[in-house]
């Protein structure tokens, strides 16, 4: 049985540097807590982070947060540190960036404690972070009813045994294409996925990006294509907007079974075909709650046969 | 109104060397017009093909058309002639294989024509081949009420001209990913299917292999995820086995419309499917009627939402 209806989401809030093909933004908001937050915050209004940030963060990004009535009891402000800061350019390939500078920062030390009052929380969202602190975060919650991880390449590499053991208590593992096979071995999807179920996580979702996502654990097997965009100005959050928009859909669901995990899918889908229109969180900003239904309608247009 | 249920294919008969990560094939059958005929007999026992092979075709192959029940009066034998013969290799890239040779031989200077008694097909597929034979083709069938057609780089690159032309009177034009950029010229594939669209085709459909298709028309857009395979032994054959299945479900779907076209996409991506699952048409030629409609009700379940 599902508690409530709280989604907490544990990751980074940052300050980006962005360049693509279409454009560049200097000191932008990003951060995956951020992304998925605010995906979050268009389907339950009971949305918290934990995250950290250094007395330099603006006020008005603060502002967002606020704007999108999300719980930011959990954002700590170091006195005297600097946000996290990452830089990126796209304008080789808009499916890799070249990084250009990653500043820890505050996010170095980053120690995530879950305040007392949000230990309760459903819903859980372990954004990518060391696999070792997800764990820790994961030992404060309070039995929760899903729990929903995602990684990357570097973890991979470098924790793989947290990370493989962080997996047993997962209901939902998030990871993209090159992932998967990094951390099975296994070039075959399919392959991939099983292997990766072995390592004791209920589920998988693999994202292939503009190609869409696959969705695996015992019972299940489903696929989706992405929405087609006509103009893709800045991939940047797309999968952390991804998995605000499954975990704000699920939450709501009333139950978390194979009907709604399909669906939450594609709202995942659809908020991060949102996403990617414009730099930073600022095309999720102007969404209206119509234009969320209204795509989703047309994305089962688009895609049913028989 | 759809006259008959006739099916005309006109294409290559080919005699392949093919060699992948999973083996190596000396001598097998090939061609487009193979491929698609023998897919499209699943659907379909009134197909027919015009071709050209020289007399030194094995027998055997021969009657790989006559067990499928394909019409081969079509299929024309050149005296003295040699067949086709192409190599491909797969082994650095299961996308794209490396040409080891291409010997023309009897195909070179085929000029289709089109037996007296099939000169009223309903449909028509109009395999990879010199576009003005493509045109020369279509000039001596009488009103078809569905003209399907297949192109590939070779041609957009030496006749772009003759292929424009062609498409005025094309009702489906099928082509993969990298031919849809280097014919319109752009490099988002929505831009580039509306692009294709204005030089007169009807529809026309992005094969993006392993990711799936895209159908595009004035008033549909649909797109459809690739049925997931963990073994491909050989993609060869794969976009003609799409093509006759396609058309070999929608001539007998009794009309051709919006749901008869989504459903038609379908069993194109699930022969297809098949088709890779092993060398030339082996895989094909072990099906049974059964396997088709257990794997598309699979796929069925793995694609379905809300």
């Amino acid at each position: 049985m599902i508690r409530n209806d709280k989604i907490l989401i544990i990751g980074s809030v940052a300050v980006d540097c962005i360049e693509t093909p279409f454009g560049k933004r200097a000191a932008v908001l990003g951060g995956s807590a951020t992304f998925s937050s605010v995906s979050a915050s268009f389907f339950n209004r009971n949305t918290g982070i934990v995250a950290v940030i250094g007395d330099d963060f603006p006020a008005a990004y603060r502002a967002v947060f606020k704007k999108r009535g999300i719980d930011i009891r959990g954002l700590r402000v170091i006195p005297g540190g600097k946000t996290f800061r990452w830089s990126g350019n796209y304008t080789g390939d808009m499916n890799s960036p070249v990084t250009l500078y990653t500043h820890l920062n505050v996010f170095k030390d980053f120690k995530p404690s879950i305040p007392e009052g949000e230990r309760d929380a459903a819903f859980v969202f372990l954004a990518n972070i060391d696999p070792d602190l997800q764990g820790m975060v994961l030992r404060q919650i309070k039995n929760p009813s899903l729990v929903v991880c995602d990684t990357m390449n570097y973890w991979i590499a470098n924790k793989p045994r947290a990370l493989k053991k962080l997996l047993k208590r997962i209901d939902i593992f998030l990871l993209n294409e090159g992932e998967a096979r990094q951390l099975s071995g296994e070039h075959n999807l399919l392959k991939a996925a099983r292997a990766i179920l072995a390592y004791g996580t209920s589920s998988v979702v693999i994202k292939k990006g503009e190609y869409g996502v696959l969705f695996f654990s015992k019972r299940l097997m489903f696929q989706s294509p992405a929405y087609l965009l006509e103009d893709i100005l800045d991939p940047t959050g797309a999968g952390d907007t991804f998995a605000g928009g499954m975990l704000g859909y699920l939450s709501g669901a009333g139950r978390i079974n194979d009907a709604s995990i399909r669906t939450s899918l594609i709202y995942g889908t659809i908020m991060a075909s949102f996403a990617v229109q414009d730099f930073s969180v600022d095309a999720l900003l102007r969404l209206r709650q119509a234009d969320i239904r209204r795509r989703f309608d047309e994305f089962v247009r688009m895609t049913k046969f028989c």
